[in-house]
């Protein structure tokens, strides 16, 4: 992956049901999506579920990534749980690994990792679990996705020889300081909005933020990806909006 | 791997334990054996205890191989559950592709696969999960341990282009149609008994059985190895015992 | 509880999500059921959502039943789990307890207890299975509900002092031998289907079966209760059809 | 309960294995305790063995206490995990529950409720979360057991009318704030050192701390108990030296 924006891409969590339990639509999604974020039975996923999932992504040309998170069925990965580095460091290799089995299986490669929910805000907090997630990572080799990173987040990546990818987000908020604002805190995305986020950040930049104001993303040039949450009761037309704003950039940058 | 018996090998369940609770005694058993099974979370173990062993196994240059059970920590995977094939193929992905991402981090290969417990009578009496575990295997490439196998399971082995390593017992009984009598059915194995039984299985290819007569074995000269479990309340000993008959059998057939 | 009929019911599954997954539309359905069959955290619920449909029944004066199931969240309780009954005696006293709590703390008395999926079928085709729930539910001293039990089940209800009170199923089949059929085989009801049935047995004591030709439930006037499946994609149109009829024949025959 | 103490006692964690896996010697220990706190299977315990230790409790005449812990079986209750105070309380009405259903069916009383590791010092450190706690152990209104409490855990206590019943623990340390040090913290306590601490507590109400200096308990006569670890290494021991100080205590002052 070279250092500059060849393409604007949807990335969506997917695979995010247990046992009879659904989430998302990803059927409809993966119709929709350039890269597809598959659960791995610790916050949500269980094994059936991750090698549908890994098909139907495959199916529809998806590239697949880990999503990985805190082994917390009950609260969906979204509650603190306190890990020591050297566990959080094992459950990382634990949940990427069941995932690579899958996609072995069906010949595809792996595409990048990207932390979910709580262990995306812990590894923002705490440098150590931090450095255990990267240094997990750097097994296979992978991206990192994630929320504009700390700079340490950044520098870690860097030592364990990993590209860290940022997201942007169009259906939840930044803060002034490009934190990301926990899902359920601030207003509902429309899809309207979600379309105007979008165009905003692929010409400008930038996106309206938490406060109301605009706030300035500063990609710089380098890879970033668009994430469209698929819990939302929204996420379908979310996606569609955001594709639409997606492709138009795209085109009319010439990029493909 | 080739046809013939190359060396008396134990291999022995590890990592059994669930976070703070113990099983084995790995730390010592590890010094004996040649060859690792190791949990993968399903019946036993969590990732920090898969880490933990992988690294033990390492340190002593002992052979590490995938222990896939059935979903089911409460009954040690013991208990027969119901499971669809498809699910189960998922399954066995799933909990080896786990175990790959601690092996990669080490830096040391898969050696096989051994099916636990529930799993390994489900292959025996059910063909279609028979079949189902072995596709899921013949996506590492790796051998099949398990006792002595039916027909069935041998030639889906073949189909899949996987070699089937038959397992000796020497401190649970086979009956007289050399099907593996259930843990804690039959008389306890004193270490006397497994040394007495890996002798015989070694220099005579037969050991007393469930029945209390010999049961011939008949390995054939194919590559099979000896099963020490790790839970039971002798098991150092039976390891020990086990230990040295193999070596004593090994030096005077000039195996190594 | 008389021998008689008093009014006919509907009862239904309630309380089947698990964190942040959902299943059927409970705050509906609570408005058109007479009683609640409340998960108890094995098969399906957890603390809070088990807290919160006792609330939401008691708002709605819905009578509240515990509704074990086999610890399976994977499987939702319908797969089958070979269990000792001295741990199922244990499971079922655990779930049922659980629940107490929370009808202690609204003040609502436990009203019955029902069997979930793979649960009551366990118990029709094993005795040994079937004795330890009902001797567990004899600790709490209230009816037990289920479809169309064999005559060993009634015969242990009534050695343990307990009420059996047969279900009408009118979403799902019964075959000619009074069986239930699970609940995925055979055409699925419209709510149309679900009227047409409910009729038929509150007037005719028979309904239509799995083999096209009418079932006699011969309830004799027995206490009976209708259930309706919540977790069917039709399943609020089901309980509208299936309160209109209830309503019309308790109208009609003067119960109330 | 009046409020003075009658006897001193010792309570024991009990029942802190789960499935096969054991953790303390409970056979022993209960032949050891006047009171045991039995795990309600969310750190610890299950259905089964919950059953077991209920009747061993009562066949030693040994009372009975709720011991309900975090849900966190992995971390044995021993991490933090951030928890909604609407889902505590929900939390301890289930484990509640599920230990009443078993006195329920041995027609023993319930004695009193101790929360478990984390959630103790969850307690004490998140006002919410306490009173969370308190709520739901008055539906059962029975003492709360607890290591020595802070203020306003004594205060919420009074404002549900439930007693509080502070823990002398002799096999950890107390800090110079009679604030309980978590276990494995500071120097493992011999049998020895548990014998004079009983002592000192019984006949002087201090103990020597973690920072070596003794700590005042300052019961004031009102009730308490000792607790002994039963998950230690020399745990048995621990409690057969608190028992000979005890009954010498409960001799000489004529307690009984």
């Amino acid at each position: 992956m070279e250092n500059i924006v060849k393409k604007l891409e949807i990335n969506c969590d997917m695979g995010e049901g247990f046992g009879r339990w659904k989430m998302g639509p990803d059927e409809e999604l993966m119709k929709l999506a350039d890269v597809a974020n598959i659960a791995c039975g610790f916050h949500a996923g269980d094994p059936s579920i991750m090698r549908k999932t890994v098909k139907l992504a495959k199916e529809h040309g998806v590239k697949i990534g880990a999503h990985p998170g805190l082994q917390d069925l009950i609260g969906f990965g979204r509650r603190k749980v306190e890990i020591d580095p050297e566990d959080m460091y094992a459950m990382i290799l634990y949940q990427v690994g069941a995932l690579t089995a899958f996609l072995k299986a069906e010949g595809v490669p792996l595409n990048h990792i990207k932390p979910h929910g709580e262990l995306f805000f812990y590894m923002q907090r705490d440098l150590a679990i931090c450095e255990a997630v990267i240094k997990a990572c750097a097994t296979f080799g992978v991206p990192v996705y994630g929320a504009i990173g700390s700079d340490e987040e950044k520098a870690l990546c860097e030592k364990y020889g990993l590209i860290f990818v940022e997201e942007a987000y169009v259906d939840i908020f930044f803060d002034n300081n490009k934190k990301l604002v926990r899902v359920g805190q601030g207003k509902l995305a429309t899809p309207d909005d979600v379309y105007t986020r979008t165009m905003s950040i692929g010409k400008e930049n930038s996106v309206i933020g938490f406060e109301g104001v605009p706030v300035k993303l500063d990609f710089k040039g380098k890879p970033f990806s668009i994430c469209i949450h698929s819990d939302m009761p929204t996420a379908l037309d979310n996606a569609k909006a955001c594709r639409k704003a997606i492709d138009q950039i795209n085109t009319e940058k010439g990029w493909s």
